[in-house]
């Protein structure tokens, strides 16, 4: 059971490794929603996203003896340089499964933090066996990107900083996360519920992975009905875990199309002049989408990274 | 004569209308460069660059009965802008003469402050004739992009949030700024001398608009040998006054090519996850080309603009 306690202790823990990441406001894109928006720009953190925050809290809990033996996961996106990033933090070795498709990018990112990539056929099945192998052979902890309470107590700190920081001077009505597997819009809720329990939380999905808004609706982990979205970071569906924490603590679940998305990533690029990636954009676009309903409001909006390939604009 | 005195009563006078932006570092550059570089981010001011500052600035200077008729300038970019903007903060007309060329989102961004903008042929002669007979016509008063004291001393207030705000605990060894017109340079180098004389200033020069560095080494003002550079915002020529003070107050003037100012601008937006401008990353690439030179240096620059279009990236 995460506690006040334990994200305060998760929050000191990882003070040192990481940044305490700027809230940013922003006049044009007030003006457009009629609210007041604080942006917490993890898009600054450690290897560009909040995932640094979960990956450092969950390593820096392993005994001197586990740490011998180092961590493992598999991840084709930031949680693979988030475990890589902790690893190397620590001194000790980090095996990061990957999908032999995912783009070379990624995987020398994860090896420019000296982790070790063990890539694997693209399906869940052979990355979960081939993790389990890994772990066999090394001895290494394996570190969920989502299912785990040190992952959801790190994700969480971003929300105590942005409480903290929050530069409007009045209280969040609304803080709003993207929705993946469920790491951060728990930590987000339980953070957000111990420290301003009177601030509503939604959590904001791509339609094209809507697992999160039936599962709140029926009780019990579903399958989205479709996976097809720019958002893939929000690709992963929710844990029995996760679930449970958003069934606690999230007041709302709302969608948001690609274009919408587009739109608000395209927005922030132009107007803030920061660099997110789509999955980031997602609370932004359902602010924008359905504005009406946070006239007036003061919103916080966790921007989760700012990993994108940028490969097309530069050719 | 600008004074320290002129600077911080420019500096006083434009407060209330500008941000003051933040400094920002980064781990993985300064190792690339071997040096503790500080990002001054002009790139997240008033109208995304920092030439909100001498606009505002000039703009603030005029008598009540100028005040009526407003104030007027040709630009096809940043500059146009910051005319624009500063006339809307003080309930002023503005008049911007821009080259029917130019593109769209730029002329809708200088209408979006609410500024007549005066379309000619694109070329200097036309853009001359037209700005002087739309002041014959209004009465309006010109605010020259950079040939213009009360222009320079408002660049020059980013300098000195530049060095107030260090973050590093060392003084600056070497400040460095893009050069075009010399506007910023000018008053980036005033402020230097004025407030910290032993840090060294270098302007940064595309060498497709290579006319600075001729100017001070034949002490008049000379012109590029060909202008074709990817930094749009730096293709103006010297005028007398800003090469007077480049002679008295920068020590030097370095070179970069297009594909180093575009790498530094890669190197920006994929580390630092800020989104700049060509014209912005000269500095930057001037310091990556001749690292040698800058080892173990506490250098500060001038992050400029951002304001790029980002149809590339999202169509």
């Amino acid at each position: 059971m995460l506690t006040r306690q334990t994200l305060h202790d998760a929050h000191d823990r990882i003070r040192p490794y990481i940044h305490r990441t700027p809230c940013l406001t922003n006049q044009t894109i007030d003006q457009m929603v009629g609210a007041s928006i604080v942006f917490k720009c993890e898009n600054f953190q450690k290897i560009g996203a909040f995932k640094a925050r979960g990956g450092m809290n969950a390593a820096l809990q392993l005994t001197d003896q586990e740490k011998i033996n180092g961590i493992a996961t598999h991840s084709s996106g930031n949680h693979g340089q988030a475990v890589a990033f902790a690893a190397r933090q620590l001194g000790m070795p980090a095996y990061v499964v990957m999908p032999r498709t995912a783009p070379q990018v990624k995987k020398d990112a994860v090896r420019g933090y000296g982790a070790h990539v063990i890539e694997c056929e693209p399906t869940l099945a052979a990355r979960e066996a081939t993790v389990a192998d890994v772990i066999a052979r090394t001895g290494a902890t394996l570190i969920h990107p989502y299912d785990d309470d040190h992952v959801i107590a790190g994700q969480g700190t971003a929300t105590i900083e942005l409480i903290e920081d929050n530069p409007t001077g009045k209280p969040f009505d609304v803080i709003l996360a993207p929705v993946g597997g469920g790491g951060l819009i728990s930590g987000t809720a339980l953070a957000t519920q111990l420290l301003s329990p009177s601030t509503r939380v939604i959590g904001a999905e791509p339609e094209g992975a809507a697992d999160a808004i039936l599962s709140l609706k029926s009780g019990q982990v579903e399958k989205a009905p479709y996976i097809q979205t720019i958002a893939d970071g929000l690709m992963a569906t929710l844990s029995e875990r996760t679930l449970g924490y958003i069934r606690q603590y999230v007041h709302e679940i709302k969608l948001a199309s690609d274009d919408e998305i587009r739109a608000a990533q395209r927005l922030v690029w132009e107007r803030m002049k920061i660099i997110i990636e789509p999955s980031c954009a997602v609370p932004l676009a359902v602010v924008l989408k359905y504005k009406n309903e946070f006239t007036d409001q003061t919103i916080g909006i966790i921007l989760t990274g700012g990993n994108v390939d940028l490969g097309k604009y530069f050719s």
